[in-house]
């Protein structure tokens, strides 16, 4: 193997597919990144795996003679972060041989490397016709849910993000059973949304992706700017998302995704409409007592008056108030919750206005953005209070 | 007590001061910062210590009622933080009594303190002649040469700075055993530098303050511009240290500070000028290679192609070199350092060269700027490898 590649190029791919790298490998070779020259194509691609979530990437490069070989990747991208961006980098490795010498403008390196059979194959197949989704689109699905699912590893499927397909567009879900984010991106049309075969069949496609995996791809989809739509298949475990010259694969949680839709009421007999900004700023302070305690908050509402107050209580360290002007419709209520779920949810929120709906201290809430285009609904189960 | 002061200038006084709070205290008051409130002189006065190191300082209030109470140092802080800085902040507590009510625009506190009496005393004594130094110097010898001390508490003095006045000017010193960094500052005259009753009777003076002091000193010193000197007390095994409305105290390190100046080798046979940009990032580069074995790097003269190599070599990981042009004079040398030492040093350094000055591969070196107002010296002690 022996090429010549760009630095800065070299660097952000190394720097991409290492987020796939396991930081405690159960295989030494899993602590690696696989590089694959290509002279044919004049392509060098980097692959990163941890057996759950795999990228790869490719950059350009001029390949005098192909070849593949792993290196250590913190090794690796330390040693190219560090390099001069004004002078072309030489990587070779000899058959046979794991020994890689880097030449730079002042300096040379040689790293052990691991031969590139050792290496897992990702799990690329890409057959069938794929989904095409709107990468822009996605990424906001994610961000807005992605907070609520599951750290919890016990939990299974909670751990993911749940994607559902159909005729009307997107929909991401996530829930770790205390609260529950849901966003309909409906204005998703064809051909950058929906375009597979199973859709024109009326059957809407739907899959849970861990949020790790998907906390990448919202990263790797950030990254830069594209109009273009990604291409996901899915089979046997699996789902391979193909976006540019990127490729993520991840495990699938093939459990049964909860029906959420049933657990959010149909009607609500209170309304409280909150300006955002002062509604965070207020929870924010009231939550450095609650932390102090159980993060429990509770909020009353006062219709007459015209505002709710937000209270929390530390027994021996002190208790805090916050008042706060709010259009309510219903009669009043006390209702209590954990602050940091509320506090989640609202600043997954851009809107100006809030809205807080609600029948019962005991029964779910639903936290909503006041006039956005894509409907948020985020779920928040009330702490039951004794008075 | 009962005041009105403003949210602004009590954060960043409430910043300032929990510096001082123990993080893990002792005494459950330690946790606490002291609040004075003086309808005298209109002013509230916050106090951290932790019993080595104490912060105060004050700000303007409406005083209504005089009073003491010390409240939890990081409770109080975050909620004052996170309020409006539209508002001002009125404080109440009632004698005798140790809850605090804290009231601003929309918001309520309560918080429990613990009475001031149980608050320790700061060792506020200010008598005799203080010794006066130009802050800014103080600042610049501070950053010249905190990172040399120790921060093993079993090293006792090396765990400080050791700051020496004269007639000539302010020396600052600190070194661990394996590296010694020392700026002198000169150029401090009379009367913002020195004007002490002990410096006109001939004799120096000196003390050496525990790092973890001056790192706080050296902060709240950087974080205002202000020309004032700063008044300097010194009495049983304190430091008391005025500036603007601000207090810092701290034990001494009473033990002898070494005399190293008998360490600095007179003359060199061998002086090596560097590009110091190029010499930091080729050094960071082989770093990333040192730091996977023993931190060891190997820098060789070549006196006739004017450039130095410097090498590290992993063990089964790997190896690097880098080539660097450099204006040499003495014979060629092939010497050892702890890569850390060299970076800690070169990047204190802000001169456009650097000259790394030797005399054998086993006898210390010294690092110095090229062509800087005050004479900078960095002595490192190499590494003996076996060839």
């Amino acid at each position: 193997m022996k090429l010549v590649c760009s630095q800065t190029e070299l660097s952000s791919s190394l720097q991409l597919v290492s987020r796939a790298v396991a930081s405690r490998p159960t295989h030494p070779v899993l602590a690696n990144v696989l590089l694959t020259a290509d002279a044919a194509t004049g392509r060098l691609s980097l692959t990163g795996f941890d057996l759950n979530l795999g990228i790869q990437t490719s950059l350009a490069a001029a390949v005098e003679s192909s070849g593949a070989i792993t290196l250590p990747s913190r090794l690796f991208s330390e040693i190219v972060s560090r390099l001069s961006s004004d002078s072309p980098i030489t990587l070779s490795c000899g058959e046979a041989d794991e020994l890689v010498q880097l030449t730079s403008l002042s300096g040379s390196y040689q790293m052990r490397g691991m031969p590139a059979e050792d290496f897992p194959d990702l799990p690329l197949m890409q057959s069938g016709t794929p989904i095409r989704i709107d990468a822009e689109a996605l990424v906001k699905g994610l961000r807005a849910t992605l907070f609520a699912s599951s750290g919890d590893e016990a939990k299974q499927v909670l751990t993911g993000v749940h994607l559902r397909l159909d005729d009307d567009g997107l929909e991401c879900a996530a829930t770790d059973g205390h609260r529950l984010a849901v966003l309909r991106l409906a204005n998703i049309t064809e051909p950058q949304a929906v375009a597979s075969a199973e859709l024109v069949a009326g059957e809407p496609f739907a899959v849970t992706v861990p949020a790790r995996s998907l906390r990448e791809l919202e990263r790797l989809l950030s990254g830069r700017p594209s109009s273009e739509p990604l291409s996901l298949f899915c089979e046997r475990g699996q789902v391979v998302v193909l976006w540019a010259d990127q490729v993520l694969t991840s495990r699938i949680l093939d459990s049964t995704y909860p029906n959420y839709r049933q657990l959010i009421p149909e009607s609500f007999n209170r309304r409280i409409v909150l300006d955002r900004r002062g509604f965070v700023s207020a929870l924010e302070r009231v939550a450095v007592l609650a932390d102090q305690h159980n993060n429990v908050i509770k909020i009353s509402s006062d219709p007459a008056g015209g505002k709710v107050m937000i209270r929390a209580d530390a027994q021996d360290v002190g208790s805090g108030s916050e008042s706060l002007a709010a259009e309510i419709s219903g009669e009043e209520i006390e209702i209590a919750f954990n602050v940091r779920y509320l506090l989640d949810g609202v600043k997954a929120m851009a809107s100006d206005q809030v809205v807080l709906q609600c029948n019962a201290p005991t029964t779910p809430a639903v936290l909503a953005p006041v006039g956005e285009e894509n409907p948020f609904t985020y779920l928040v189960m009330p702490i039951q209070i004794r008075s």
